[in-house]
C-alpha cells in the first residue's frame, strides 16, 4: 500500500505546507483557497524530488501516474485537455522551493504544444501570431531547459530574421515569420540532438518535471544554496499549472509587482509589466518593461483589481507581497505571491511602518530584517563633497542601493580573479544570468546595460546587498576589446569607476566614501532588537580607531584586542625582532622594555575610546617567525639593522621554522617558554588601566586573555607570572583596581577539560577558528583547495569556517560550557573566532547559553539583530 | 589546631604507609616491627615534602619542631645525644620516595659532627682515623648534596694527598691525613662559600633534610620520574636514621645484596660488600668490592645471619629483595630492603620460579613482570656465528643483558647528539654517574671501566633494559682526545665495537645479530597474560616480514596495514608520481593501473603470511606532495623520466605545497577528491583476499579502512566507491566473500559524531597519534622543541604522545566508544597509534572497553602482558 501523496491539486493545499509544496506552491493553494484568480493546477511535492534523487534521479512510476491523474482533474477543471487539437490545454511547469531562491532553477511555459496542437491552437483563438508566438518560445525553453541546448543559438535565429526583416521588436514580427521561426528552431534541435523535437505532450511533460528537479542540482543552485544556507536535503517541488497568455495581443501582458518599494520601503504598489509578452521576457530584462503606475492609465479596471487583490496579500501575509501577474485578453490572472525580497534599507523601513500600522509587533518587526543584509547599511556611503563634484558620466536605474567605487571587469570569472588578486572590481555586462552569480557576489558593485529593477542583477544584487545600476541604455559593451563606452568615452578593463546605487548614477574615477550611521528606521529597530536580546554583543577590535567604530556601532565591550598586530607596526617590529633573536633572558628582557611604551601607549588608546567597558586583550599569539623576514635579501638588510650577522639571523629563521606551525609554538606556548612577554604585557596592560582611570575619571578592570590553552597547567604557569606582575603595579600605585583573567577555548582539550580550566579562569572565550580547524583537522589556509569536492559532493553544505559546525565544535562548546559553568558558576563566557558575526552562528551562541558574542566592528549591528532573533525564536523566551 | 603529623619514628610505621613514608621509610619500619637489627630513627613524611614546595621551598617552622621533637625520641632509644662531645648521635640522612628511584636523589652520612664532637667521637671510639674519615665524608657529602659545591674539587685534594703520601687507596690515608684533609676541605668550603662550614648539628640538620626535598625536583630525578611515569606531586620522604659505621675498621664493611639474581632470576644470594668502607663507596663504583659469597669464609656468623635475614625478607614480601646492609664491628644491620630491581630475563625466571615454589599463583606472576622491560628479550641478539668468530678484546661484568653494537661516544651529550643523528651509539666512560642518564637512555650500550654489578651503569642499564658492560678493569679511557685503550689497541670515537652483556665480552666491530624468540620461562608467562587478558593484540605490519615477526611474537592479526608505505618502493614510485600529475582521471586511472599489480602483489604477500587472521588495511594517507621531489635538480631528473618539463612539475609540486600538511589534502580527503584511488586500491585488496583465501583453501574477510574520516558523508562518499568495487569483483569471482569497512578516528570530530559513523561502519580504530595531535593542537613534528619547557616547568610529567593523555584524549575515544557502541553494537573497536604498545595506555584500553589494541610488532608481547595485567587489576575481573 502507497501511503505517500506526492501530488496535490492547488486546491488541496494551503500556506502551512510550504515544507512541502514550496513557496510557490502552498501560496498558490492559498490564494486559490481566498477566491483569487488563479489559473488552476497542481503541485508536485518536494517529497517527489527527494525520492527522485534517491532512485537515483528517476521518476517514479507510482509518482508519473498520480501527475497524469491530477493532469485528468486539471483537464475536468478547465474543461480543456492536455495534447487536444481543439481545446488544448497549456501548461506552465515551474519550480517551487520552500525557500524563495530567485532565478537558480528552471521554467518551462507553453508546454503541451505540437504542431498538430499549435494548429488548432490557432484556430481556436483565432490568433494564429500568438499561437505561434507561444509555441517558439515553448520550443527554445524546453531545449534549453530540458535538453541543455545552449539558449544563444535560437536567440541568434530570431536576431537573423529581425535583421532580415529590418524590425527591432520581437512583437514585429509576423505570424509567418514565427512559423518560419518554429521550422528553423525544430531543425536546429534535430541537427543538435540527433532527434526530432518531442510531439508527445505526455513525455514533454514528464521531462519538465524531470528538468525541474534535475536543476535543484545545478551549479548556481548549489552556489545560491551554500551562500543563503538553505539544505540540499529539502528538494524543490513542481507547479503544473494551465497557462494564461500574456503574449496573446495588445489586450494582454504580464508583469510583477511589490506592494512596497523592495529597495526603499515606500508605501506604494511598485512594478513593471509589458504588453503582450510572457513572463521571462519581464524577468530576464531583454525589453524594458513600464511602471505598474502606467497599468492605471492603460487597464483602469485592472489595476484597480490587481491593486485591491496586493493590498489583501499584504494584510494576509501582514508583510510586502512580491506577485505575478499576467492578463490575457483584458482579465487579470495571479500567477505568483510571496513575501518580497528586499533591501536592507526596505526592509527596516517597511518593518517599522508595518509596527507603526498596527500590524505587527515590534518582536515580530525584529524578526522581518535579514540581520545579514544589514551590512549593506554599514559599509562607506559616498562622501558627499567628492560627489557633488563628480560629474556623472551616466544613469540607468537604481537597482540596489549602495555607494562602489572599483575597477571596471567584464567577466564573472575576471571579478573573481581579480577579487582574489585584492582588487575592488565592478562587474559590468550588458545583463546578467545566473551563471555570473559567483562573480557578482565579489564585485563591488555591478553595472549593466540591459534590464530594469526585477532583473536578474537587480533582484540578486539586492539580496546581496551589493550596490547595482541596471538598465544604462546609453551603455555599449565591447566584450572582445574589454571595454564599454558611455557618455562619448571609451573605458577599459582596470578602469576606475563608482556607481551610486542609491541614485542610478554611474561616475569616472574613484569617489572617496565616508562612514554609515545607525539612525531613522535603523536606530529604532536596532533598539526594539536590544530590548529582546539576551546576548552582549562585543567587538573584536585591535586599535582605537576600530574601537570607536565599534561603539558607534553599538558594541558593549571589546571581546577580543589582538596585541601582535601592534607589533608588526614599523616602528616597532625592529624591537620585536631584537626580543626574538635575544639569547637569553636578559637581553630578551632588554628589547622587551622598549616594546613596552607602545603596548602601553594602544592600550591607552583603546582605553579611551571604551571607557569603562570591558576590553578583552589577548596575549601575544602568532609563532614568533611571523615576524622575521624569509627571503636572503631581508636577512641581509635586517640583520645589518639588528647589528647580527646575516647568517646569525637565518640560524634563528631556520631553528623557528615549523611543518605545521598552526600547531606549533604558538599562543601561551610561547609565554610558558618566555614568561618575560607575558611580564611585559602585563606591565603594558595593568599600567595603561591605571592611568586611564585616573586621567577619566573611571574604574576600568582589565580583563587579560591567554590564548591557545590546552591544560590548565599551562594557565597556571603564565597565570602566575601576570598576577604578581598585576599585583605589584597596582600596589605601587595604591589602587584598588581588579582585573580578571580567562583563556581562549581553541583548542579541543581545552573544551574536554574545561572545568579544571574554569575552576583558574574568570572567563572563556570560545576561538572558533582555531576549534574549527582542530575539530575537523583543517588547516584553513589549506582546505580551501579540497574543500570545493567537498561541496560538489554534497558532504559539505556550508564553509564551516562561515558557519559553526553545530554537531561537531558545537558540542565542544556546549560541553564547555557546562563543565565551566559548573565549576565556576561565575563564569563569563563567549565567543570571539569569525563566526561571532554570522547570524546561524549567533542563534547558536544563544541557544547555548554564552554570555556574549564577538565580532568585526561592521558586523556588531548584525550580531546584535541575530541574537535578538535567536532570543525572539527560542522556546524559552517566546512571550 | 595542627592535625597533620609530618614525622614517623620507625616503630610507628609499616610497609603500607609507602605513600606516606616513601618505600625506603615503610620498609624500614616494616623490618623495626620485625625485629630485625635496624638503626633506629624516623621519616619525615611525603607531605612534608608536598607542603615544602607549597610554601614556596621552606619548611615550615612546625614541620622542623616535629623533626627536633623525634630527634630527642631517637636520642632516647639510642642513648646518644645529637651534637654532644662525648657520646655523639650520628645520623644518615637520606631519600625514599614512594616509587624507588635508585641514584636519583641525595643522601648525606656521618651528619652531626664538628670540630668538637668528632674529638669526642675519635675518643669514645678509640678510633682517630675512623672519626676523621667519617668527618672528612661528611664535609664533602654535605658541601656537594646540600651546598651543591662540585664532588670532583674535594676528590682533587684527596688525590693530591695520596700521590704525596705515595698510596693508592683512601684507606692507607693515617688519622693524621685525615685530620689534614679536613681541615683542607674546610678550608676549599669557606673559600667557595665565604664563609665557615656550618658547625651547628641542629643547622646541619634541617639544611640536609631541605636539600633531599630540593632533590626531588633535581633534573636527573625530573628525567627519570618521566621516564618511569612517577608523577612529580608525590614528593619524597626523608629518613633521618642512626648511624652505623662500616668504615670503623677491619671488622665492619658496608654491602648491597638480592636474595636473587638481579640478572639471571637465579636462586641465590647475590651481592657484593666492601670491608671498612661506607655505602656510597660501593654503589659509586670507586672501589671494586667483593662477591657477597667472600662473607661467608670472611665472617661466617654475620653471613649466617644475614642469609637467614635475606630469606625471611624474600618470603615476607613474597619477591626478590634488594637489600642494603652494614656491619659494625661484626654486628650485622639491616639499612634497606627492597623489591629489587632486575633484568627482564630475571624478573621472568623469578616470577614463574615463584609460582612453582608455590609463593605467588599465576595472576600473580604474570603483575611481576614490567612490560616494557620486555623490551630487551625482544631485540635481536648477536649472532652466535658472528659471535663465534668475533674475538674478544676485553672483558668485564655482565651487567644489564642483552646485544650491543655501535659507535663509541665518551659523553652523554654526545651520545644525545649522535642518536639524534640517527647513528647507533655504545657510550663509554670511566664509570657513569646519575648526570648520564639522558645519553645512558638512547645509547645501545653502555661500557665503563670502573663499577661492579652495583654500580650507577649496571643498575641503571638494567633498569632501561640496555645492554651494559661494566668494570673493564683494563680499560682506560682518555676523554680528552676521545679515545680508549683496550687489549693493546687505541679506539677512537665512532669507532664500531659489540658488547655482549650476557657475557661481559667486547669485540671489535659491529657484530651482526639476530632475532629474538619466545620459550622457556618467557612463553610459560605470556600463557599466563593470554590467559588473563581480555584485550586482542593485533600488529601493525606493512609488510609480509613484518606480519610474520608479529605472529611470531604472538599478535592475532594486523591493526594497521598502511598501504602509501609500499607507494615508496623504487619500482612504483614512478607510477605513484604520474598518478599525481594526471590532469584528468582518466590519466589517474591509467597511472593506478600501473600501480595495481604491486599493491595486488604486496596484499597477497600479507594475506599469505597471516593466512585467516584479521587484517585491517588502511587506505592512502599522506598527502601527495610527500612522493614528490622538492629541490630543483631532483624536479629536473623526475620531471624528464616522468616525460614532461620541469616547470610543469614544480607547478605540480607548487600546488600541493600546504601550510600545515598534517591538517591538509590528506587521509579520506584524497579519496573525495580522487574516488578512483580508493577504487584501485580496493580492486587490490579484493583481488588478493579472493586468490589467497582460494590458494591456501581459507577464507579471508578483507578489512578496509578509511583514515581521517571526520564526517560520515566523507566515510559514505568513499564507502560507495568501495562496496561497488569490492562486490562486483567478488560477483566476478562467483565467491561469497564478505568484507569489512571501517575507519579510524583520529579527528577530534570523528570521536564527537561517532554515533553518526558507527551507524555506516564496521569497525573503529583510534589513531592516537594524529588524535593526539588534534586534541592538544600539537604538531608532533614541532612541539618537541617546547615541549621541554613543558617538562621543566611541570605542565607536562610525560610526553602525550607516548603515554595516551587520559583526561583529553581518552575522553573523546570514552566518547566515543559509548557513542559508537551505541548506535552499532556490533561495532569493532581498537587503537592503532602508537600508544597501543604503551603499557600504561593499553591499561586504559582495556578500562575503556576496547576490544584490541595494535602496536608494532616488537611491542606485541608487551601489549600482551600489559592487557593481561590490566584484566586482573581491573575491579571487575578481580577473581
Amino acid at each position: 500500500m502507497n501511503l505517500a501523496k506526492y501530488v496535490y491539486l492547488f486546491s488541496e493545499g494551503n500556506r502551512d505546507m510550504r515544507n512541502l509544496l514550496g513557496g510557490k506552491g502552498a501560496n498558490l493553494a492559498e490564494m486559490t483557497n481566498a477566491g483569487l484568480p488563479v489559473p488552476q493546477g497542481f503541485t508536485v511535492t518536494t517529497e517527489a524530488c527527494t525520492r527522485y534523487y534517491g532512485d537515483g534521479r528517476e521518476i517514479a512510476k507510482e509518482i508519473q501516474d498520480e501527475i497524469f491523474a491530477n493532469m485528468s482533474k486539471l483537464e475536468e477543471i478547465t474543461g480543456k485537455r492536455f495534447g487536444d487539437k481543439k481545446n488544448p490545454l497549456l501548461v506552465s511547469v515551474r519550480s517551487g522551493a520552500r525557500a524563495s531562491m530567485p532565478g537558480m532553477m528552471d521554467t518551462i511555459l507553453n508546454l503541451g504544444l505540437n504542431d498538430e496542437v499549435v494548429a488548432g491552437f490557432a484556430a481556436k483563438t483565432g490568433n494564429e501570431r500568438f499561437a505561434y508566438d507561444s509555441y517558439r518560445r515553448f520550443i527554445q525553453m524546453f531545449s534549453d531547459v530540458v535538453m541543455e541546448q545552449p539558449k544563444s543559438a535560437y536567440e541568434k535565429i530570431i536576431d537573423a530574421m529581425k535583421e532580415a526583416k529590418g524590425v527591432q521588436l520581437d512583437t514585429e514580427l509576423t505570424a509567418e515569420d514565427l512559423k518560419d521561426l518554429v521550422v528553423k528552431f525544430k531543425a536546429l534541435y534535430k541537427s543538435a540532438k540527433g532527434e526530432d523535437f518531442p510531439a508527445q505532450p505526455v513525455t514533454q511533460l514528464i521531462e519538465a518535471v524531470r528538468a525541474v528537479f534535475r536543476s535543484w542540482d545545478n551549479p548556481r543552485a548549489n552556489t545560491y544554496r551554500r551562500m543563503n544556507e538553505i539544505p540540499y536535503d529539502w528538494g524543490t517541488a513542481v507547479n503544473i499549472q494551465s497557462m494564461v497568455f500574456g503574449n496573446s495581443g495588445e489586450s494582454s501582458g504580464t508583469g510583477v509587482a511589490f506592494t512596497r518599494n523592495p529597495a526603499t520601503g515606500e508605501k506604494a504598489l511598485f512594478g513593471e509589466y509589458l504588453i503582450n509578452a510572457q513572463g521571462e521576457d519581464v524577468v530576464a530584462g531583454i525589453r524594458t518593461p513600464v511602471p505598474i503606475s502606467h497599468l492605471r492609465d492603460q487597464m483602469p479596471q485592472v489595476y484597480e483589481e490587481f491593486s485591491a487583490i496586493a493590498s489583501r496579500l499584504e494584510k494576509h501575509y501582514k508583510d510586502m507581497q512580491d506577485m505575478e501577474f499576467t492578463i490575457e485578453d483584458g482579465k487579470l490572472y495571479m500567477l505568483q505571491t510571496r513575501n518580497g525580497k528586499r533591501t536592507a534599507a526596505s526592509a527596516l523601513k517597511i518593518a517599522v511602518d508595518l509596527v507603526d500600522e498596527g500590524m505587527i509587533t515590534e518582536r515580530e518587526a525584529v524578526l522581518r530584517v535579514e540581520p545579514k543584509q544589514l551590512d549593506s547599511l554599514l559599509h562607506p556611503q559616498f562622501d558627499p563633497d567628492a560627489l557633488a563634484a563628480a560629474p556623472a558620466i551616466g544613469k540607468g536605474l537604481a537597482a540596489s542601493p549602495g555607494a562602489a567605487a572599483g575597477q571596471v571587469v567584464f567577466t564573472a570569472e575576471d571579478a573573481a580573479k581579480w577579487d582574489a588578486g585584492g582588487k575592488k572590481v565592478i562587474l559590468t555586462r550588458l545583463e546578467t544570468s545566473p551563471e555570473d552569480i559567483e562573480g557578482m557576489a565579489v564585485a563591488q558593485g555591478i553595472l549593466t546595460a540591459r534590464g530594469g529593477m526585477t532583473s536578474h542583477a537587480a533582484v540578486v544584487a539586492r539580496g546581496m546587498g551589493t550596490c547595482c545600476v541596471s538598465g544604462v541604455t546609453e551603455l555599449t559593451v565591447d566584450y572582445e576589446n574589454k571595454c564599454f563606452t558611455l557618455g562619448g568615452k571609451v573605458y577599459h578593463e582596470g578602469d576606475f569607476i563608482s556607481l551610486d546605487g542609491g541614485t542610478g548614477n554611474v561616475y569616472a574615477g574613484a569617489i572617496p566614501t565616508v562612514e554609515a550611521a545607525i539612525s531613522g528606521d535603523f536606530g529604532r529597530l536596532m533598539a526594539w532588537a536590544d530590548a529582546a536580546r539576551k546576548l552582549e554583543v562585543y567587538a573584536n577590535a585591535d586599535t582605537p580607531k576600530d574601537a570607536k567604530q565599534a561603539v558607534d556601532f553599538g558594541c558593549e565591550g571589546i571581546g577580543l584586542c589582538r596585541t601582535e598586530h601592534m607589533f608588526f607596526e614599523t616602528d616597532r617590529i625592529k624591537a620585536v625582532r631584537e626580543m626574538i633573536v635575544a639569547q637569553d633572558a636578559q637581553s630578551r628582557k632588554t628589547a622587551l622594555a622598549k616594546l613596552l611604551p607602545y603596548q602601553q601607549g594602544d592600550f591607552e588608546g583603546i582605553y579611551e575610546a571604551m571607557g569603562a567597558r570591558p576590553v578583552i586583550i589577548r596575549y601575544l599569539d602568532p609563532p614568533l617567525h611571523e615576524f622575521l623576514p624569509h627571503e636572503d635579501a631581508d636577512i641581509a638588510d635586517i640583520a645589518a639593522d639588528l647589528g647580527i650577522t646575516a647568517a646569525r639571523l637565518r640560524a634563528v629563521v631556520d631553528s623557528l621554522h615549523e611543518f605545521n606551525p598552526m600547531m606549533g609554538h604558538r599562543g601561551v606556548r610561547l609565554s610558558v617558554s618566555f614568561p618575560e612577554i607575558a611580564e611585559m604585557q602585563t606591565t603594558a596592560v595593568i599600567t595603561a588601566a591605571l592611568n586611564v582611570s585616573k586621567k577619566l575619571g573611571i574604574s576600568i578592570t582589565p580583563q587579560i586573555m591567554i590564548p591557545l590553552v590546552g591544560d590548565v597547567k599551562e594557565f597556571i604557569y603564565v597565570k602566575k607570572f601576570v598576577v604578581k606582575t598585576a599585583e605589584k603595579l597596582i600596589k605601587q600605585a595604591g589602587s584598588n583596581m581588579r582585573f580578571k583573567i580567562g583563556t581562549m577555548i581553541e583548542v579541543p582539550r581545552a573544551a574536554l577539560t574545561a572545568d579544571e580550566i574554569a575552576a583558574e579562569a574568570d572567563f572563556f572565550s570560545f576561538g572558533t577558528n582555531d576549534l574549527t580547524q582542530m575539530t575537523f583537522g583543517f588547516s584553513r589556509d589549506d582546505a580551501a583547495k579540497f574543500l570545493d569536492d567537498y561541496y560538489e559532493k554534497k558532504i559539505f553544505e556550508s564553509d564551516p569556517f562561515a558557519h559553526l559546525d553545530q554537531k561537531g565544535v558545537g558540542q565542544l562548546v556546549e560541553l564547555a560550557v557546562t563543565q565551566g559553568r559548573g565549576a565556576n558558576p561565575d563564569l563569563h563566557i563567549g565567543i570571539c573566532g569569525e563566526h561571532g558575526g554570522d547570524p546561524s552562528s549567533v542563534e547558536f551562541c544563544h541557544a547555548a547559553r554564552l554570555d556574549y558574542v564577538s565580532c568585526s566592528p561592521y558586523r556588531v549591528p548584525i550580531a546584535r539583530l541575530a541574537a535578538a532573533q535567536a532570543a525572539i525564536r527560542s522556546p524559552e523566551d517566546k512571550k
